[in-house]
């Protein structure tokens, strides 16, 4: 099954609804700016480089909406279309703070509109939408790069672990971490999945299990308190996981608990991979005490969904996502091949 | 509030349900050996020395039983009283492996009756639930001991983190990890606890939580993979569990996710310390690896109750526990005071 978390379709973009799957396949649609910046913030998409695809539609559709109000308004018309933009790129880079994926489709699309500003809103708007069309394209290219550089460092018949969903659902296709499975498997290895279940979104019992299931690749589903016990009984040979952005010290922030893999990793020696686009790597960012955490809302650690069971009374934090220090990572696999522990010296060198 | 987790009522054992606390709060009657089994393997009652307690009235109630019974029923009386109470110890002993509390307890129920098994079959009932009585007396004794030593390792101000559940509603009161918090605030102590939610069966987000709202103890719920963000973060000062089972050499079986915790507690130098009836720690076993670990049904990790989120067609693992090397551990609090740094030697020293 090919799976496309986002899709054009009709003059529109759909976005596979996540946060009913794996009970529900449902597409959602989105015309405007605002509505995907919603969509991104409530989790209908989630993934760094989805939510980079995904901004960068966001983008588009605002052009296209701005440029289809504005026939025959007469002399404002440039200076609405500009203001009505920006509150666009507004609305987008404030829905998640910590991907920095986001930023860089943002960035990308700006330049295109910069560089066609003196054509139509029309011709503006169709530039965009090609460009973000050319940014879901690249992003399979991407990580079926990524797959191939990274399956070469799973062995035949590896219990992997993997921490959240860094799969086609959280990409346009293929995916990060998952996309390495996907690689390994058609290159002819036997692997095996071991899924953390991720709370409090649970991605990985309902996205990663659901997409390993679908490609008939063996998955067991853990919560994300057993990890180490596997280690230690050595039912873990390695880990693979995705990214929301790397420092230029090396140093990966991911979803929350990814830090306690890394450090129990460590401790049994157990290779601990990260999955890395280069869109992924903010070398404006010194070390990963500077990325953003973002806390989101304390419903959801009360329970899923609308099902609470926590205590009434109890005070409750929810990070969303941590860091792991480019110590513990054996190596980032990127589209350019794999940087074996990582430093900034080597991500200077990467991107000079 | 005082909340006594088992009570002799009426000639009958109750116990809270504390499979649907906080939603709701009520005790559940148990008349015979096989219904507390089944209460135990269920997790009605849970914790280690809860466990303990239930099973010794378990062996009470199928003595006082069978003695009911027996009265008139002829010549194979004394026969019959002994192959149903060898059942019973039977039962009892297969409700869970993994905390040696419930076969220190079924030993010491049995050595009381063979001390009078010349006596009548209601006297031996009797005799068989005193003893009941005075282990369920013992346990909160025992945990206002352990309180005291425990909170005197405690700063002023501290920010202690558990896992699970070890409070009164893991003990007949009072608890092991939560007594010490207990002791802690009631020695003028001003404390915060981080609650681990603990998947599968969320004894940290529906227990733990709940029984420090009761008592007024600023508590703060967190996911089980938040624990070493906070850690990172420098939000914790001390961590605080209580075990299942202690072996000769000091290693620690508790619930699952314990071992992870304890990993990241020593990279950030904090303080682990595993608060541990003498009951718990089983001299005859070396070390944490001979201790058996209870698989439980994967059922618990599809959701939770009947709320099933994870997809389909997944495997599923659920060990209940994990162990922790004595590495690990800064100090055993038992009744008899602190256990620093725990060995095989020191150990052998305690019960010599």
């Amino acid at each position: 099954m090919k799976i496309e978390t986002l899709r054009w379709f009709n003059n529109r973009l759909e976005m596979i609804d996540q946060r009913i799957l794996p009970a529900a396949f449902e597409y959602l649609s989105y015309y405007t700016a605002a509505s995907v910046a919603e969509g991104i913030r409530s989790m209908v998409v989630r993934g760094a480089p989805a939510i980079g695809v995904a901004a960068a539609y966001g983008v588009a559709l605002e052009a296209l909406k701005l440029s289809q109000r504005a026939k025959g308004e007469g002399n404002d018309e440039k200076a609405d279309f500009k203001q009505g933009m920006e509150a666009g790129f507004a609305v987008l880079a404030a829905s998640r703070p910590t991907a920095v994926n986001l930023f860089w489709a943002l960035q990308r699309m700006r330049k295109v509109w910069e560089s066609v500003a003196t054509q139509t809103q029309q011709q503006i708007a169709q530039h965009l939408l090609t460009e973000a069309h050319e940014i879901l394209a690249e992003d399979v290219r991407i990580n079926k790069a990524m797959g191939a550089h990274g399956a070469a460092l799973l062995q035949d018949g590896a219990r992997v672990l993997t921490h959240c969903n860094a799969g086609a659902l959280a990409t346009a296709g293929w995916g990060t971490a998952l996309g390495v499975f996907r690689s390994a498997v058609e290159s002819g290895k036997k692997i095996s999945v071991i899924a953390d279940e991720t709370r409090p979104f649970l991605q990985g019992a309902r996205l990663t299990a659901w997409e390993m299931v679908q490609e008939n690749i063996p998955v067991t589903l853990i919560t994300d308190n057993m990890a180490g016990h596997l280690m230690a009984q050595g039912e873990i040979d390695a880990v693979v996981v995705g990214t929301d952005r790397v420092a230029a010290n090396g140093d990966v922030a991911n979803k929350i608990g990814t830090y306690m893999v890394a450090v129990l990793a460590q401790r049994h020696n157990i290779p601990f991979y990260v999955a890395c686009p280069l869109s992924t790597i903010d070398m404006t960012i010194a070390t990963g005490k500077d990325i953003p955490i973002e806390e989101r809302s304390t419903e959801e650690v009360k329970g899923f969904r609308d099902y609470h069971w926590a205590a009434a009374g109890v005070t409750i934090r929810n990070p969303a996502f941590d860091v792991t220090p480019a110590e513990l990572v054996t190596g980032l696999i990127t589209e350019k091949g794999v940087i074996h522990h990582p430093d900034a010296e080597q991500l200077r060198r990467l991107f000079a």
